[in-house]
């Protein structure tokens, strides 16, 4: 189906900003969304966050991009309609939306609440639905959506710094538990303390875990320790250090998609020890193998999370109170948010105040 | 310590074959093991089995070799001797011997019976004991070692075929244990039909596990299926085999040791599927990150098993009669079948007839 004529049959008006080509740069979009059916529900955008990903979006990295695209996955905002079967949600209830908005139901991954890897999963910002509409993300000032794929943001949770629980939190929660890196005796490195890691450090404490942050940036040590509340900090390129933490790791998450050595992080880990990756870097690494067969170790993946652990992982942050640092931003301030991002210039996480900021006025043409 | 003056406190004198240097040629060797202590089994060698690792070892490929070498950790032989504080052996007992002579007894790893992931573990073919006398393997007419290192096997079993499983058999029923994959749910690649892969089909069988027999030899399709008892077989370089068993397996064992792309293989897996390398190549492969993520697969190693799971494995291999195929060769074929192991040539392990074969009077000069 054309863009023309999916459009067409899409009666909400959305307004956000959006990339018109791998240059990556954003401006003023108006765009539709599919009128909201029975199963929907409309949400008023409040706060978007910007995540690492969004940059390999707007700017083609790595799928093919289907352009304009407005990027956005860490989604907060106010119910304004729900549709008749919707059960989850009342008008005025907090939603979130993360990366997913929608999946077949029927394939062995849904039957098991895991949503994120259904071969026919649907990005919130990237493809299209059944209907034909296309995927617009969050960058924008309201989201029409399944009940199923948003979850319910408990009342007086600090909303801005809960965006970014829909993926960067989802993401390092849902691997700590399903790999046993959750269990108070477990001694876990958070590899990188970006917005990923810090969830992660965030997380494990409050799983009572043993933290060791491992960061190219000695400068990161003090707030690793002292605010973040991690047990200690470990430069990554220092031998002696890396020496002396040999074989005491139970797991490892490793938030970083620069280009780095697995060899190094393998050996903190204990025999069996565990070393998840988060990150993805574009250029496959070289795989230690005779290095993992001598200690039974393992390397594996995890992407986001399915909505029932988004749900349990939301009510547990809320019980313990964490969100995401974050600094918030104007809906302009996008470019530069996404320049910075890139650099590392930022702690831990960009989050637009998006229904204070959009200015419906300001288009550009679209 | 010097080899002669830990040679000459060792007063059990031995004759086997050793290779003296990188070209990996074997040749008649006197030499001289430690005399038995309180601890220790003397064990007169019945069969060895050559194991691919062997090739490395004489051939200098992974191990700074110490030459003279005696190969050989797949030993099965008669005890001969108990020291005084042994309970699991009477003379008489047959006793089987693996890749490990020594371990500290006090690590992590020893307390949990995995003395095979020791930071000292000691190689029944390469280094020296704590005495200094130096450790060397099986292609000889005896062995002395401590009972730890030494499990019973049951009357009654055929022991040239048994001898393998000292190493090929641990080595690929240890992570069919560790890794979940002997439930009788469990869909299982088996990777390589060598001497590694044709017992992770028999253990897998046993556990009533489904096993698809993965092979660049289409020639080996009617053995796999019809006489080891695969549920199929999938050529490795047929994309369309490849593409209709995508995402269909819970777990894989990988025993290739040359080198092959990993990618083709996680996409055999099912979501959170298992790659498990037991065959490590010299040169590391590319680790394929993305696909890993997106399936929340893992790839992990594992290497040999320690000894009360050794005992284990055996106690079950008799149970169902599971032992290795072998081909009996006399000692001084040693040479040529480890020529035809390198071109793959054998179904599925060579196993030297070392008590009716070795000749203590065809000495060369040591």
């Amino acid at each position: 189906m054309t863009k023309a004529a999916s459009e067409a049959k899409s009666p909400v008006n959305a307004y956000g900003w959006a990339a018109r080509d791998s240059s990556g740069v954003l401006s003023p979009f108006h765009f539709t969304r599919r009128a909201n059916s029975d199963d929907d529900i409309t949400v008023k955008i409040l706060y978007c966050g910007i995540c690492h990903g969004d940059i390999h979006l707007v700017k083609n990295k790595i799928w093919p991009t289907l352009y304009p695209t407005v990027p956005g996955h860490e989604i907060v905002g106010q119910v304004t309609r729900t549709g008749k079967n919707v059960t989850k949600f009342r008008v005025g209830d907090i939603a979130g939306v993360g990366c997913i908005v929608g999946s077949c139901g029927s394939c062995d991954n849904c039957k098991q609440d895991l949503e994120n890897y259904c071969p026919k999963m649907l990005w919130t910002f990237q493809g299209q639905h059944e209907d034909g509409t296309r995927a617009f993300g969050g960058y924008s000032d309201n989201m029409v959506v399944e009940e199923r794929y948003a979850v319910l943001i408990p009342n007086g949770f600090a909303l801005a710094g809960t965006a970014p629980l829909l993926c960067a939190g989802i993401t390092v929660y849902s691997p700590l538990k399903h790999f046993g890196l959750s269990k108070s005796t477990t001694h876990l490195g958070v590899v990188g303390l970006g917005g990923l890691g810090h969830m992660a450090v965030k997380f494990a404490k409050a799983f009572g875990v043993k933290v060791t942050v491992v960061s190219s940036s000695p400068s990161k040590q003090k707030e690793a320790v002292e605010r973040l509340g991690a047990d200690s900090f470990l430069v990554s390129h220092d031998q002696e250090q890396l020496e002396a933490a040999m074989g005491t790791m139970d797991g490892i998450i490793d938030t970083v998609s620069s280009p780095h050595p697995l060899l190094p992080l393998i050996g903190l880990l204990k025999t069996s020890g565990k070393l998840i990756l988060v990150g993805a870097p574009i250029q496959p690494p070289e795989l230690p193998v005779f290095p993992i067969i001598m200690g039974r170790k393992l390397i594996a993946g995890s992407a986001m999370g399915g909505l029932k652990e988004t749900q349990e992982m939301i009510d547990f942050a809320a019980k313990h109170n964490i969100t995401a640092d974050v600094e918030v931003v104007p809906m302009d301030y996008v470019n530069t948010a996404l320049d910075r991002l890139d650099k590392g210039d930022v702690k831990y996480r960009f989050v637009i105040d998006v229904a204070k900021t959009i200015n419906n006025h300001d288009e550009a043409s679209p």
